[in-house]
């Protein structure tokens, strides 16, 4: 069975809410309390997850430990996944050093950049690779994911060869919408967007009942 | 009438995606290529855009530049924002640096930080205050949003002062699921959930059809 992908992209957010639950000490949940937490209605929760066979006992709710070992499981989320950094000005460096990747199984284990004076700088346990010996180099040492940490007109390019490495996911930071086959995800972090739902809210003066967080 | 906010939320694609046809010098499209664009439906389309009113001509699809306008007033995109940066570390510099903002209306206008050595400076034309000084500072030169560039403890006593002071659009960077009181809509630039719902897909060797980029 096809899971629709907004399905997916909500799978994560059930997984952060059964851990803090988790580590609040919490053993059940009804799909009421996590549709609270996520200001879903109880019934998304129970037809999300669903696709994903029968977690919930009737009147009872989840067992908050085995839905989310089950999540993590589904997700992928059991093991530790390699990603590769092209960029390291200052977007890539404040990447480099952000908190929140290691810990949710995601390191970064090689780092490219075009600037002569940035190859072959040691950054943490990284060296900075010339990218022109990116295919190479993915090549020999493969990763799972690709970040794009490069300004708006390199992007594509640096996308085309991550994806010519046999990169199959890739993390687009460049303020661009960029290209990729069928078979790559690609994904873009893009603060205007979220900044654009927000401006609604403050024409209109109000705050809906759901926004995400 | 009540518009649901994941309806919000799609709306600025749309936009984007407007305007790039309006760049490509196309004056008519219909929900089917719009839908083809974004990975949606047609029906989700015209279902969408139902609530702002009537937008397509039957069998002729949309014009344009009508709807973008529309969306862009629907939204507040037909003017300025003014942003307050709180942290001006790594990731804080890349954010002021972030060439995808004023393009489309969004201009940071202050900065704070709490480091002796980073307070007085001037990056571009912004002067970096002392972060104690945050409240009477925005209080005499107010934003519309703040954004939050600070560690992942420090997150949410800096959210509160921005909140103290006024600020009613918050864009959280830092690696931590903040709180703000019900007025106030805070959003969290996340990349490990993009990453999160991307392994899923890694994970079961393929991708499916609707990836949002």
């Amino acid at each position: 069975m096809e899971i629709p992908s907004v399905v997916i992209d909500r799978l994560p957010l059930y997984a952060r809410i059964l851990d803090n639950l988790e580590q609040e000490g919490q053993m059940e949940v009804s799909s009421q309390e996590l549709g609270n937490r996520l200001n879903v209605t109880p019934a998304q929760i129970r037809k999300d997850l669903s696709y994903f066979g029968r977690f919930g006992k009737q009147g009872r709710g989840y067992n908050v430990s085995r839905l989310l070992d089950e999540l993590r499981r589904i997700l992928g989320l059991d093991r530790q996944w390699r990603m590769g950094l092209v960029g390291v000005g200052r977007l890539g460096r404040a990447i480099l050093g952000y908190e929140g990747f290691s810990p949710q199984g995601f390191t970064i284990v090689s780092a490219f950049d075009s600037n002569r004076e940035i190859i072959g700088q040691r950054i943490g346990d990284i060296e900075v690779h010339d990218v022109a010996d990116l295919e190479t180099a993915l090549r020999a040492e493969p990763v799972d994911i690709g970040i794009v940490a490069v300004s708006a007109e390199m992007a594509q390019p640096v996308i085309d060869a991550l994806v010519r490495s046999g990169v199959s996911a890739i993390l687009n930071y460049a303020p661009v919408a960029a290209q990729a086959p069928g078979h790559v995800q690609l994904r873009r972090i893009d603060p205007v967007l979220a900044l654009q739902s927000m401006t609604y809210h403050l024409k209109h003066g109000h705050k809906p009942a759901s926004v995400p967080n």
